[in-house]
C-alpha cells in the first residue's frame, strides 16, 4: 500500500509577532509572570522577574537567552499538561495584539491559510514545524490553520507521568526536552513525521535547515520563504533583526532559486480581517 | 472548527515475537552484529558480542538490559537515518520467522488488522504506540497495519543534522532519546499526538499506563488487553514471562472491567495466512 499523502511543513510565524521583535508566546509568558507573582515573593529581588514586575521588559530581556529561559521555565512548568493547556486557552481567548487590538488567532496570514487549504485539497498533509512551544500552539492551531494537534511539531519541555489522587497526570518539568529550531527542525520533522516534506515554507534563518532538508529529497520540491517587507501593514525586517533574523536563508534562497515572497509586493491581504 | 477524528492507540505486539521470549527487533540486531563483525575485530573478545558471534545468544543476553543496550547501540547507530531505513527494509524483505518460515510482516494479527480498518472506517485516526524503535517500525507499518510513519510512536535514539558532501543527513547517535514503555507511553502519546486516545489496546504491563491514561478521559472510553493464551497457534505466557510480562495490567483490567481478549477462545484466526 503506498503512503497516500504528501507532506508539507510550515513555520507558524503568521501569528508570531506581538510587538516586533517579540514573539507572542513571550507575551503570554510575561502575563503569566504577573499572575504567578503573588506565589513567588522572591521574584521582587530576582532578575529577570524583578524588572518584569516593574514593567521594564527591555531590562528584563537584556539578559538574553538565559533570561528568556528562566521566564519560560517559571511560567510553563510546575503544573500538569492539562492545566497548562487551560491556561493557554484562557489567555488566547482574552489577550489582544497591542497594535491591532485583535486576538492573536485572528492574525494568521490570509495567504498562508489559503495555501494550507489548497494543499490539503490536493493530497497534502500539512504540518506546523515551529520554534515555538508545542504545548502552547496545539490548543489553537486547528481553529487557526486547520492543523490538528498531532500535526504540530515544536520545542518542548520534559513531562513525567504521575498518579495524583488516583488520577493520571503528566507533570511539566523545568527541563528542556527539545529545541525545534535551525538544525533541530529536520530532527523534529524526522522524529514526529518520519517522512521528508516535499514542500516547506519558512521566514527566518531558523527555517534554513528545514528548507535544505526538504530540498535534498528526490523529484520535484518546493522551498519558500516569506520576506517581511511591509512596515506599514506588518513589519519590515531581515538581516539585522535580533529575533526572527532572515539573512543566511535569504542568501541560500537566492543562490538556489527557492521562492521568496515579498510581502509588500505580493500580498493583497495580510490578515483575514482586512478583507 | 472541531477536531474531527477520534484517536486510537495500539501496541504493535502483533508481529513482535520471533521466538519467545525474544522480540523480532532483537533478532534484527543480532543479524546486524554478524554483518558488522568484520568492521569490529574487537568484538571477538568483548561481551555481549563475543558470545553472539559464537552463536550463544543465551549467554550474550545473560547481561540483561545493559547487554541489550550495547547491542542496540552498536547496530542502530553510526549511520544516517536513510541508511538505517534501508537496512531495515532489506532485512524485513528477507528475514523469516524461525517457526512459521513466514516474513514478519505476514505475521500481524488478523483481528488487529480488522479492528484497525473498522476504526478508521468509523472516524478514528489509528496510531501505533510501541516500546520498539520508531525507526525500525516506520518502514513497514503502512504496509502491515495501514498506519503511516507519522502515526507511529516508539522508542528512539538521538539524531543530529549534518551536511556531508553538500547533502544534508541525519546521523544516528549512540545515545538514547526516549523509551516509549510503561510511564513513557503517556509521555510519548502526549508528545507525538497531543490528544488523549479514547480507545487503546495493549498486551503487557508496558501498556498499563497507556490504558490508565486513556481511561482517565471523560466520556465513553475503551481499554483492551490481548491475553496470549494459545500455546499451539501462538504463545501462552503472562505473569512470569521475563519479556512481555502481563501481570499488573491484567489485575487492573479485571478490577476495572477493561476488555480482556482470550486469544485461544476468542480468535478464530490469528495470522492472515491461516485464512
Amino acid at each position: 500500500m503506498p503512503v497516500p499523502e504528501r507532506i508539507a511543513t510550515f513555520d507558524n510565524d503568521g501569528t508570531l509577532w506581538a510587538e516586533q521583535p517579540m514573539y507572542f508566546q513571550l507575551l503570554f509568558a510575561l502575563d503569566r509572570v504577573k499572575t504567578l507573582a503573588p506565589q513567588h515573593p522572591e521574584w521582587k529581588d530576582k532578575e529577570p522577574f524583578a524588572s518584569l514586575l516593574k514593567g521594564d521588559v527591555k531590562r528584563a530581556l537584556a539578559g538574553g537567552e538565559p533570561a528568556i529561559f528562566q521566564i519560560v521555565m517559571a511560567t510553563h512548568t510546575g503544573m500538569t499538561t492539562a492545566e497548562f493547556e487551560q491556561t493557554v486557552k484562557d489567555w488566547i481567548d482574552t489577550a489582544k495584539h497591542p497594535k491591532t487590538k485583535r486576538h492573536y488567532t485572528e492574525m494568521a496570514y490570509q495567504p498562508m491559510i489559503e495555501l494550507l487549504a489548497f494543499l490539503r485539497a490536493n493530497g497534502f498533509k500539512t504540518f506546523i514545524v515551529s520554534g515555538g512551544g508545542i504545548e502552547f500552539m496545539r490548543p489553537w492551531t486547528e481553529k487557526v490553520y486547520g492543523i490538528p494537534p498531532e500535526q504540530v511539531v515544536g520545542s518542548s519541555i520534559k513531562t513525567k507521568y504521575e498518579v495524583r489522587d488516583g488520577k493520571p497526570v503528566l507533570v511539566c518539568l523545568p527541563e528542556l526536552n527539545f529545541i525545534d529550531d535551525k538544525t533541530g527542525k529536520p530532527v523534529g520533522i524526522n522524529s514526529h513525521i518520519g517522512r521528508r516534506p516535499i514542500l516547506a515554507f519558512g521566514n527566518s534563518d531558523g527555517d534554513q535547515q528545514m528548507l535544505e532538508w526538504t530540498a535534498a529529497g528526490s523529484g520535484t520540491r518546493f522551498m519558500g520563504l516569506v520576506h517581511h517587507t511591509d512596515a506599514d501593514r506588518e513589519w519590515a525586517y531581515d538581516r539585522t533583526s535580533s529575533i526572527g533574523r532572515l539573512d543566511k536563508a535569504l542568501d541560500e534562497a537566492q543562490a538556489k532559486g527557492w521562492t521568496v515572497v515579498d510581502m509588500k509586493k505580493d500580498w493583497k491581504v495580510i490578515y483575514p480581517f482586512e478583507k
